[in-house]
């Protein structure tokens, strides 16, 4: 298993932070030519275990092994190989892998099973390229129409939508969904990608659910203006203006436990002598209930038109525009109960944490149109979309 | 004047913002495509009416009206045809294309002087391209050595360096300063790019001096990480840390009635749900006086510090890099009485007001060198280095 991940992670690796060979984080962005090659790479060693692959119209790839029922769903174990821009070896990948292994287990020792199998490789999860987290996964829960999907507009590139993008990497297939091709069960073992396991001295997570979250996409506008020149009671500052925003955002979060950030930022003009007329950011919101991000959101949005008012007589104006919202998600008891009987029985009752997801996974969508349960494992440090990332082979 | 302005704006409008043919601003970064055409326009144009064209290693263009006494210095008026990248189209400008109106009528009506005349046309005035303010002007005082003004890098491409703008524009003249071609003087007329002029009802400015600035390049290095899935302690967001920078920058030269602004900002990785691990951004400090600049500027950096080191465990370094700096400028009593003269002169003494400059210019290099003073007139709205700056005709 750990070598098939490093194997896997040839296309795309990058931000080397050690002298060893797998001492580099990831650079593989949904459909690029570093996902092409994989995706290319694990349709031929899923074939070669015994898989049918089926590609859908969103470039999900599923790789499915028959089971006696030849006509039953699949039971499912999902998650992506896409990476963030400056992401690591274990996001989505070590969840990709490890069903590659399970598969390649079971054909080794000759074994069938009762209903069919399949490994999921979801697209573009991370929301990295295409600003749309889970953008793969969604599609098929009907939870993103397909155009919607489709029109996607690479953030680099505006001129390449994920249409263009999965004709490119050759992965446009037959539109296929949670109707016309339903999973019995979806689990997804994935790296908790924050601290809590590692600092409770924990080796499996058994995930409950997962927190809400909304993404905006905010335009400050004000006016550009000399910095030597203009007083301040004559600016209108969009960058002052979106500074104040993400303070007070973080602020606000911290007050009711929620988690308020900001990625991305560009000011215009971009000059040293100019003060910013407008800046575009996003912001991301996120709190285990949907009702407080929500109500978070609201306030935020609020206060930022409060903030764009300032103190003098030049105001900037704020517009917020929701790019993506992920509801709170609650996963199935049935398959919560086995992973944790098989995590207790493997690792111990005093190494197993119930806990929440505080990212997005595909599992998400899928807990949405079938029984679905997440394992999560340490990550070092609690790192995560970054180079460093890092989880011991031994907390597999 | 009016025509001559308009016309020479030709090369690089951009930014349109009203219906009329002249309702736009400029982007007309020195020694750009537009640039390379305007100074040879200006060459013709200074040509036409009995100048000589020098142009120096640093591509200032000098054209010499020869006087009676062909040996001595002439006396200049000078200022700067290159413009910010969403500049408007009489910063700078004005001053260079009413020089050549003095040219003009001098020829036109026949008139010989006495000393020598010169109109100057200072290259990379905005420091908007290479970032380095009055960099044409400095080389000639011996501020800035040639060398290192040939090294500037392009800010959006670091592969070109001012030197190869140069080459290219056909701008690379030889090598002369103060000392090889002296000013006896240098008046520059320039708009006030700010509100003052225009909230007193005042018609034309006295040019005392000038602020004193520091530039600086801030770099901010904390850790990427997962926007859902790591609690606020355990970040280092490097954007965070950034906007607190930027607000409490602002609050403090607030307190000393001085001005701090940030007008580039890049956040990387860029990612919607990544909180960014580097920022780079620019910080401008002015103040009347140096010694106030300096202080603030070791206060802000101090604060920066603290700032970086947060409340978490984890923490951002917060580096500084100075780019420019420029001490407060004071011009020539006889100078100024000169310009004040002939101001109250022709629109009465009630409509005339002392004042300081909030910009830098190239007369704050001249200033170290020779006589110098400065004639602001009024900017609609206080606005500059934006599209729409204007000044009325009958203001000049
Ligand atoms: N696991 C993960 O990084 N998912 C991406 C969606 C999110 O931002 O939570
Ligand atoms: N006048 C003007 O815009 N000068 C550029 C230098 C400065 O930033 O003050």
């Amino acid at each position: 298993l750990l070598d098939t991940l490093h194997h896997s992670c040839q296309w795309g690796a990058a931000h080397r932070y050690g002298p060893q060979p797998t001492q580099t984080g990831m650079a593989r962005l949904s459909l690029d030519a570093n996902d092409a090659k994989v995706r290319a790479w694990m349709a031929r060693e899923a074939e070669a275990v015994g898989c049918r692959t089926v590609v859908d119209g969103v470039g999900n790839q599923f790789f499915i092994r028959p089971g006696d029922r030849a006509d039953a769903a699949p039971t499912a174990m999902g998650s992506h190989m896409d990476t963030q821009p400056t992401g690591g070896r274990y996001d989505g990948i070590l969840g990709v892998v490890a069903g590659l292994e399970v598969m390649r287990t079971l054909h080794h020792r000759g074994l069938r099973t009762r209903y069919p199998l399949a490994l999921v490789n979801w697209t573009n999860e991370e929301g990295a390229r295409f600003p749309r987290s889970l953008a793969g996964s969604a599609v098929w829960a009907e939870t993103l129409p397909l155009d919607q999907a489709w029109s996607l507009k690479d953030v680099n590139d505006p001129s390449i939508t994920l249409r263009d993008a999965l004709v490119e990497a050759r992965m446009l297939g037959t539109h296929c969904d949670h109707r016309s091709l339903p999973l019995a069960a979806h689990f997804e073992l994935h790296i908790e990608q924050g601290p809590i396991l590692e600092q409770r001295d924990k080796r499996i997570g058994v995930v409950l659910g997962g927190q809400a979250y909304k993404w905006f996409d905010v335009e400050i506008s004000g006016m550009e203006c000399h910095t030597g020149s203009t007083p301040y009671e004559y600016r209108a500052d969009a960058l002052l203006c979106a500074s104040r925003i993400i303070v007070e955002a973080t602020l606000m979060a911290k007050e009711v436990g929620a988690l308020a950030s900001t990625g991305i930022i560009e000011a215009r003009p971009g000059s040293v002598n100019t003060c910013p007329g407008t800046v575009r950011m996003t912001i991301d919101v996120r709190h285990a209930r949907s009702d407080v991000v929500a109500d978070l959101c609201q306030r935020i949005r609020a206060r930022s038109a409060v903030l764009g008012r300032g103190t003098g007589d030049r105001h900037c104006t704020v517009r917020w525009d929701q790019t993506f919202e992920s509801d709170a998600a609650t996963f199935d008891p049935a398959c919560i109960e086995a992973i944790r009987d098989v995590a207790v029985a493997t690792v111990g009752s005093d190494r197993v944490l119930d806990m929440y997801s505080g990212a997005g996974h595909d599992s998400f969508s899928t807990s949405l149109r079938c029984p679905t349960g997440m394992i999560f494992v340490p990550s070092r440090d609690g790192i995560s979309h970054n180079p460093s990332e890092f989880t011991e082979p031994e907390h597999w």
